[in-house]
């Protein structure tokens, strides 16, 4: 039997490159050798969006549409919508009465997204989202969780949470472990630490050529470069950065042209621009087949959910027996 | 159509006399002239048992046959466990997402209940059980609640969320009442504030004629009363207190005897240990009737369980078209 995977993305808005190198890359180059399952993260975006849940409904095919394009092959792979399996909802509930308060409050990640969204005061939910994302594992038994590198305390305290389940009950919960991408974290055009849809430094994956281009050509540099012969420090420019991430071959070329001040941003501007366009052209072609074929969607989307809804009854019945909760049988 | 009453217990161990007057009187009386739930809260007693599950598998049947003894029809009301109906973890979910930490942790009776089990660091699930109670009254849409007087900040806190969630997204929820029953909080037969199971200081529903006499025999009274005629102080003793709740009518003259020295202690339990045994001895017949018959048991738990799943199907429709999650239809 394979082992699995489960992966996927709270639904705020279309993916970007940043997700690309972050994960979906190994979720694509890994979904014949793991059984795959890609969640559609609808509830956990409520964390944030719960104000504007028609912004969820908009962005979930939108999503599933970005996966599809970058290569997950739904014959090989499913794709579900979190909200559509209670069984999340129910391990949720029983994970959260032997996890603290404080051991939530302490993850860093948490603690960080808190401050990033001015929250003086959290919300219930969003504290304990690692506990629904503890669900959202181990309800399908992954092993495998190929993340960005600011999931990874999470995936921590899902291997303490599935180690306590398993000692208080019965050894019914598999650990995962992470799996982080070659590119961890990937920074905005704007040379922020971070690419992000909220920022406004992003390069999304439906972007056309032109969009790549004018993106790429108006992003932040070096700004002690001001001729062409200036010596550059690649270290701190984002365009550098991409260059590594998308055109690693020729990248200890550019470092040097750039330090020597012997190649113009405009032109290293052009190389990389061109480099990510032959990576989102094979995405351009499969998103044409999908992106008009909302009923063709809508089948993967409802097939995948009943596929992993089975998978997640019988864990559901492991876990009460388990729990000594099979009252009737 | 009638309006619903949603009631229950959380599921730590069979029913005193607390429980009686405190809710289950109300909930007897009134199960004619409303639609009666009845929630065997076995998820809410994992908040507090999550070590030891096994007891609330073997206390679940023991609750649904005092309700059943202390008179609830079940071809009236309906009883249910709560932990077979995930509606109830996806509506927890879905409040949780606007319910901040802080509110829960100002709950005076999370406050206090925290301090009596001697959690320095709160569990995650414990903290957000006013939540899930919420879920517990409106997805049946209860609109009276039968409680016992610590409840009464847990239907404060549902009716906020109710208000939330319908000023959020569109109104179809509920906002519920609380019903406190003739005696809010019953005094211990050891004279402390609450009779309660932990405290050993109850009389259960289950009693002998002989466990009644021989505990009410033993319970605290005045200590200023040393002998027969000496002045009695019945304010502090938790046999006027049961004479007030059992014996209504003769309350008045037990009070003035015993201020008089007129009547004895052991005279005056007498008395209201007869009272008790008169109001559990209906009981004693009606549970005689299911005490050996699980299969019985069994299937009207299964029943009002079937039953209130369709209710719970028809409001998280309400709910999901609510907040724009009704994505196929």
């Amino acid at each position: 039997m394979k082992e699995r995977i489960l992966t996927g993305d709270r639904i705020t808005g279309k993916l970007h490159l940043g997700h690309y190198v972050g994960s979906l890359q190994n979720r694509v180059s890994l979904q014949n050798e793991y059984e795959t399952y890609l969640i559609l993260a609808d509830v956990q975006a409520l964390t944030t969006h719960f104000e504007h849940p028609e912004s969820i409904k908009q962005n979930l095919r939108q999503v599933a549409l970005d996966y599809l394009a970058a290569g997950i092959d739904p014959d090989q792979a499913t794709i579900f919508v979190q909200s559509l399996i209670p069984e999340i909802a129910e391990l949720t509930t029983y994970f959260s009465m032997f996890v603290t308060v404080n051991s939530l409050r302490h993850n860093p990640t948490i603690k960080a997204e808190a401050k990033e969204r001015g929250f003086s005061d959290m919300y219930y939910g969003f504290l304990g989202y690692p506990v629904s994302q503890t669900a959202d594992i181990t309800f399908c038994k992954a092993t495998l969780v190929p993340v960005g590198e600011d999931q990874l305390p999470h995936i921590e305290q899902t291997r303490k949470i599935v180690r306590r389940f398993n000692q208080l009950y019965k050894p019914v919960l598999l650990e995962p472990k992470a799996l982080v991408g070659e590119v961890p974290r990937l920074v905005g055009l704007d040379g922020s630490q971070k690419m992000s849809k909220s920022l406004g430094n992003a390069i999304y994956l439906d972007s056309t050529r032109e969009e790549v281009q004018e993106k790429i050509q108006k992003a932040t540099t070096d700004p002690a470069r001001i001729h062409r012969t200036d010596p550059g420090h690649p270290e701190i420019c984002p365009i550098y950065a991409y260059h590594q991430a998308f055109r690693k071959e020729g990248s200890a070329e550019i470092q040097e042209s750039c330090r020597k001040g012997q190649i113009g941003c405009r032109e290293c501007k052009g190389k990389i621009a061109q480099s990510i366009n032959d990576l989102l052209e094979p995405m351009r072609d499969r998103r044409s087949k999908y992106q008009h074929d909302r009923k063709k969607i809508d089948e993967i989307l409802m097939a995948g959910t009943e596929k992993v809804r089975q998978v997640a009854k019988e864990t559901m019945q492991e876990v009460r027996d388990a729990m000594s909760m099979d009252y009737f049988s």
